[in-house]
């Protein structure tokens, strides 16, 4: 088999990549080692940046997130048993955020593939990287039991964190910076109308507290918990309580209680890799960075990536301009890293941990009350939330 | 003797406290342990934030202040080898610092009690507080070599944090929260031309740089340094040397060089005790207080802080109300949180440290880059350094 890009990894980052590149007039083959299936319900993030929306409606992809998807002008901060509403449309010159679950955004370039009869293999496996510092690189996998060989010009690494594209590099051609937090989140689906229309951080001494949604009859709720918490320990009846006592506040306002039809444990780190290239390999979302759900922006981070990488492989074809593709990795890695450092902030300040002193604790509450009391400090809050503009 | 405020301390915060007392027409009798040409030359901290020099303004002691103050609106911060100025005035409509020494403050506010002929005594010693949680306190001192009792109704501790007022609370009626930094400051007072017209806070792989100045004559300048570091391994052109390898930039600009009058080293500490009150016992400034000098905040909350006690004794021997007084300690809390924030952010992200992991390193470079190119984060960079408005 021959192609002009061939992309490890049918999540967000490389099922937008190849549409993107379809669009552009280049082609690329998909290549997965889960089913389909498991792609299409696969749970994560949900809440995606104005500049997300803007990038899935131009490439043609955001029909069903334009009816379905839940536009949000703010969020709220609770914190001292006070509701605190961070405008975020009005903070932002006009911004907005749409929830709408990563696995339906999934669903529909899925969808959009199969119309277009985009090359999308799923359930690979032995898939190998080869001869990337070539202008020859291939790669190699196993479908229904026969090896297969992909031959290309450029391999785009979208596998996620344990994939292997970023396994492929030498460790001497990569640096790598990593934060593993003290603190993991509890996250559950639960059969009941959200209460409120936005989501609403809560910082209470007993712990972080998330209450979001993904339909009107869906909200998803999370709670700080251990790293190796164990969900035996949480029957249902004390998932609630724990999350009553954290969303306590004097408005009595309260997350509804529902069937809960889903529970786990994600973890929290902080990961980046650089540079996000090695020979004719590039990485993208997941495979070169991971950042604590708190700030809402790895998904968002895939999308930019794939974005620039489009648009540098595009140049190289139909203007055979390799200046973009030279400079994907340090233009992609300025966003990361304001993402990186949001998304630190946003969860330090949220989490209460065993290991802050009574200084810290302080120090924290001092920073809700500006962020909720500051214009600037809201504004910056906001401009990050909502997603800041591409540079490009 | 007997009075109604007996202030312990002749630093900024005891002094101003007697001068607006004076004015409000209360009267009080300050103590202080150090002698008068101590006090006067003891080189502090030099930036006035707009609301202190409104307060010293309204209070008659800036006279000199306004001749001799530079006002500055806007200070640079210099990473990367960049310079990146912070507009404070037009960042925060119309509000500026004024670098003026705190010694000079000091040397003004003693004259003026001196003119005044308000009770003022240096050198005293031995001295004790008594009977703080009834209505009748008392202070008792050692003045050549005689033992002297005053009687007050309230006793004012302005000591400084080495001082004997918080010292005279028991443990078990205040909270403490503390934080002590890895590193420290090396300054200097030059004999040479200031080259920038504003301060230079410089973040450098090899530690923290500032450029500031005395007047136009005199240069002052730090370097991060270990908290132990011995001035002995610092002849003067390895303070230069240094200094010039932190501050490089493309530019070229650099401070001029020129004979050193002074050189010392700055511990780095954040403190605050809880609550600023004990019985008649009010703290302010460092006694119940201390932040890091990156934020240039030290002498102003010691100046907001006698502000609002002025006012609350005010109330109450003017109006009868103890409102004010027993909310001091609360208000004041407040802002000094404030205060302990923001110089805890402008540390953290200017001095690299030894125990930084390469992800926080990254994540600081993250922070200066947003600061200096995020309207909102310069926004909220600046509130903060001219200092937010008072409550009351």
């Amino acid at each position: 088999m021959r192609t002009q890009v061939a992309i490890i990894g049918a999540g967000p980052a490389g099922l937008l990549l190849s549409h993107l590149l379809r669009l552009a007039g280049v082609e690329s083959v998909v290549l997965e080692s889960r089913s389909r299936e498991h792609c299409e319900h696969r749970i994560r993030a949900g809440v995606l940046e104005q500049g997300t929306v803007d990038t899935l409606n131009e490439a043609g992809l955001g029909a069903r997130m334009q009816r379905e998807g839940l536009v949000h002008h703010g969020i709220e901060l609770l914190f001292e048993r006070k509701r605190h509403r961070i405008d975020l449309t009005a903070l932002t010159g006009g911004r907005a955020i749409t929830v709408y679950g990563q696995h339906e955004v999934v669903c529909d370039m899925i969808a959009a593939a199969v119309e277009h009869q985009q090359p999308l293999y799923f359930d690979v496996s032995e898939v190998s990287l080869h001869d990337l510092t070539t202008d020859k690189p291939w790669v190699q996998f196993t479908r229904d039991g026969a090896v297969q060989r992909i031959d290309c010009d450029y391999v785009a690494g979208c596998d996620g964190f344990h994939g292997i594209a970023r396994e492929s590099i030498p460790a001497d051609a990569l640096q790598t910076f990593e934060r593993i937090y003290p603190y993991a989140w509890l996250g559950i689906l639960a059969h009941a109308a959200p209460t409120c229309d936005e989501l609403v951080y809560a910082h209470h001494e007993r712990g972080f507290a998330l209450f979001s949604m993904r339909s009107p009859e869906v909200t998803r709720l999370y709670l700080q918990c251990r790293p190796d918490e164990d969900l035996a320990q949480w029957p249902d009846e004390c998932i609630w309580a724990e999350l009553h006592a954290r969303f306590e506040n004097g408005d009595g306002w309260l997350p509804a209680i529902g069937d809960i039809t889903q529970k786990g444990v994600t973890p929290m780190r902080s990961f980046v890799c650089e540079p996000m290239q090695y020979g004719r390999l590039y990485l993208a979302g997941d495979a070169a960075h991971i950042v604590p759900p708190t700030g809402a922006k790895g998904m968002n981070l895939a999308v930019a990536d794939v974005r620039m990488l489009s648009k540098a492989l595009a140049a190289r074809y139909r203007e055979g301009r390799d200046d973009l593709l030279a400079a994907y990795s340090a233009t992609c890695l300025e966003r990361v890293w304001r993402a990186e450092h949001f998304s630190y902030f946003m969860t330090n300040m949220l989490h209460p941990s065993f290991d802050d002193t009574p200084f810290v604790n302080r120090l924290k509450m001092a920073e809700l009350r500006y962020v909720a009391h500051s214009d600037a400090a809201s504004r910056m809050l906001a401009e990050n939330y909502v997603g800041l503009p591409f540079r490009a």
